[in-house]
C-alpha cells in the first residue's frame, strides 16, 4: 500500500482574496508516485476549527508525512518551520472575528514541539534547487501556528511513524502588487518547493547537520 | 518603417554568475509587432564603457523608446525609477576595479533627469496585471545610475522623439537562494512585466496621475 | 559681525502630536559661539507656505549656513541628504489637506539640487563622534523634499556664500512606542548630531572624498 | 531581608568591543530599594559555561527575580522573550570557536519554556513610558537563548518562587555608527527600560491580557 502524503493549505483571511498555501498545496492534487500519493486538503483560519479538521485528517487518513503550509506576508522565501509553541495569541481574528490573547493551543500540553521534518535537509534541498528557502524559529502565535502545534501534538502519537511539520511561504506576486514593497514568489516555484520537500521528507533518513540558527 | 525599442540589460556584477536584467531583456530578443520591434543589447558594468555604449546605441539604432534594466538586488518588486543624477559615487568597485567616488557622470550636466517614461502609467499597468511595482525616487549612485543618467543625457537632443528611463529589476530565485532574506522574483514575471513596460511606453500619451512618492 | 546659523525644524504630521525635527532644533536655541550664532525657527507641514517661509528666512538673515531638518519615520540614522529633486508626489496629505501630485516644487526649474554641505564631512564626524548616520540619495518627494528644494533653489544666487542642506531624522523613541518595529533616537543625540553638522560645515572647506553611495 | 533580583548581561561578541546588554545591567549595581536589591552579573558568550554560571548564582542568591540581557543587533527596541527553546543551532562560532548546530541546550529538557515573568505587562509599562518595546517570539538559538533556557530550566525547580526571563536590547548608537542602517538605542533609555522591567516583574501579580503576538 502507498504512504499517504498529506498537504493542506489555509483559505484566504485577513482581507485577502486568495491564499498562496492553498493555491500552491492544490495543484499537487493528484500527485502519485511508486511509493507515495498525495492527499491534499483546505483548513479554514479558524482556531479551534481547523486544529480539529486536522486531528480528524491524521486518523482518518494515518499519513507518513504531514505538510501544513501557510501564507506568509512579508516574508520573501520558502521558510520551514523549526517549532510550534503552546499558545494562542493573535494580532487579528481569525475569519470567525475570533482573536484569542495567551491561551494554550491545547491546555496542559508541553510548551512546545519541535518539527520530524529534516527541517535542514529540506532547506539544503531547496537552495540546491534555487528556490529561496530557510529555517524559521517561529511560526507566530496565530492560527498557522495553532495548527501547527495541534499536528505535533496529535502525531505525536504515532512516534516516528509520521513526519509532520509547517511550511510558510510568501506572499504570490498579485498579491504583492497590492502591498508595495512585500516580497513575493511566483507560485510555480512555490508548487516545486513543495514537491521538493515531500520528496526530502520521505527519503532523508536523518536531517542533515548544517547551521540554520540565528543569534536573536 | 517600425519604431525601434531599445532594451538594455547588464552583465553580471559584484560576485553574481549572473544578472536578471540581462536574462530578462535577452528573452525578448526578437520581439517584434505590428508597429514596432525590439533590439537587446547587453552592457558592460564598467563606468565610462557602459555610458559610451549606450550613447552609440541610441545614435545607430535611433530607438522611440529606451529601457534599462539592471539589478538591484534585496528590492522586491519592478522599480520604475523616477530620476537619475549627475554622481558617481560607487560602494563597490565596477568590473575593472574602478570605484569613482563623487565625479560627475557627465562634468556640467545638469544635476539630476526626470525619465521620460510614463513611469506612473507603467506601474500602473505591472499591479493591474498583478505584478509586484513602484516608483523609486533613487536609481542609486553606482553603474545603473550612471548609465541612465547617460541614457537621458544622449537622449535629451531628440526631445519628445525618445521616451527613455530605468528599471531595477529584483534578484532571480537561484540568486536570492544565495542571500538568505533577500527577495526574488521569477524570470517569466521580470519578463511579462518589461513587456507591459514596453507596451505602455510605446501606448500611454500622457502619464497618469497618481500617488506615486514617499514622505522621506 | 558673527555668521548666522539657520536651522529650521517642522510642526508634527502624519497624526504626530510631536516632531523630532523641531524638538532636536529648538534646543539649539540661543546657542552661540565666537563666530557664528543660531537662529532655529519652526516650519508648517504645508507645500508652498513653507517654501516660503524659507525663502524669507534666507532673504531676512542672510546665513552662512541653512540646515533644514525632518521628521523620516522608519529611518534609523542621521541621514545626510545628497540632492533635492523638483517634484512634489505627496504620498498622503500636508497639514492642510492637500495631496500635490507630480507637480514641480519650482515650476521651470532645473531637475535637482546638489546640497551644497560637505555632507560626507558630516557623516563622517557624526560617526567619529559614534552617532548612527549616513548619505542619503533622496529626500523623498514630500513637504520635506519640497523645503529642501525651494532652500536651494532660494540660497543658489548667494553662490558659496550660502552652504545649505537637509539632514532626516528618525524617531523620538516615544514615537517608535507607538510604531511597534520602528527604529529611534534619543533627544539628546539628535542634538548632538546638529552640533557637530553645524561645526563641520561651518569649519570644513572642501568635503572629504568617501564612499558614500549605494548601488541601487 | 530583601529580596534579591539579579540582572545578567553578556561579554562582547562576534567582533564587537562593548556589549550594550552589560553596559546596561553594570549601571544598575547597587541599586536597591525597600523591597528589594539588584545584584549584577556578567556572563561569557560561552555555550555551556555561560549556563552553569547562571545556575551558580541562582543556587548562590536565590532570586525572586532573574531577568537576563543580551545584545539583539539589528532590532529596534527592547524586546521581551515569549519563549525558550531547547536547541543550540549556532550562526557564529562563541568566544570559544565553538559552533554548536542542532544540538539540545540541556538533553532531555522539554522542547520549551515559557518566560515567567510577566511579559505583556513589562510590554505595556515600557511603552506607557515612551520606551519602543515587543514581545519577542523567539530568542534565537544562539548563546543568548542557550542561557535563557538554562535559566528557566534551573528555575523551574523553584516554581513561583523565581520569576525569569530574557530581555534583548538594540546596538547602543556608537555600535551602529559602523553599522550603517542598524537601528540603536540610548544607553539611558535602556538603563531605564531595566529599571521599568524590573519594578513590573516585582509588583504585578498576574500579567496584563493585550495581543503581543504575531501571524508568523
Amino acid at each position: 500500500m502507498k504512504k499517504i502524503v498529506l498537504l493542506t493549505g489555509f483559505e484566504p483571511f485577513n482581507q485577502e482574496s486568495i491564499n498562496p498555501s492553498w493555491e500552491a498545496v492544490r495543484a499537487l492534487e493528484g500527485w502519485s508516485e511508486a511509493g507515495f500519493r498525495v492527499v491534499v486538503r483546505q483548513l479554514p483560519c479558524l482556531f479551534g476549527v481547523a486544529k480539529l479538521a486536522m486531528k480528524n485528517l491524521i486518523e482518518e487518513l494515518q499519513p507518513s508525512v504531514v505538510i501544513a503550509v501557510g501564507q506568509a506576508g512579508g516574508r520573501s522565501d520558502l521558510s520551514v518551520e523549526r517549532i510550534a509553541i503552546n499558545v494562542d495569541d493573535a494580532p487579528i481574528a481569525d475569519n470567525n472575528q475570533r482573536q484569542l490573547i495567551d491561551q494554550p493551543v491545547v491546555p496542559g500540553g508541553p510548551a512546545a514541539y519541535f518539527a520530524t521534518l529534516p527541517i535542514k535537509a529540506i532547506v539544503h534541498a531547496l537552495r540546491d534547487a534555487g528556490l529561496p528557502a530557510s529555517v524559521s524559529q517561529s511560526a507566530g502565535t496565530f492560527v498557522c501556528n495553532h495548527v501547527f502545534y495541534g499536528l505535533m501534538h496529535d502525531s505525536a502519537d504515532f512516534g516516528t511513524a509520521i513526519r509532520a511539520g509547517f511550511i510558510h511561504i510568501p506572499y504570490l506576486p498579485q498579491q504583492a502588487a497590492a502591498h508595495p514593497g512585500a516580497p513575493s514568489m511566483a507560485l510555480a516555484d512555490m508548487v516545486a518547493g513543495l514537491r521538493i520537500a515531500v520528496h526530502t521528507a520521505l527519503l532523508v533518513k536523518s536531517d542533515v547537520r548544517e547551521a540554520g540558527g540565528v543569534t536573536h
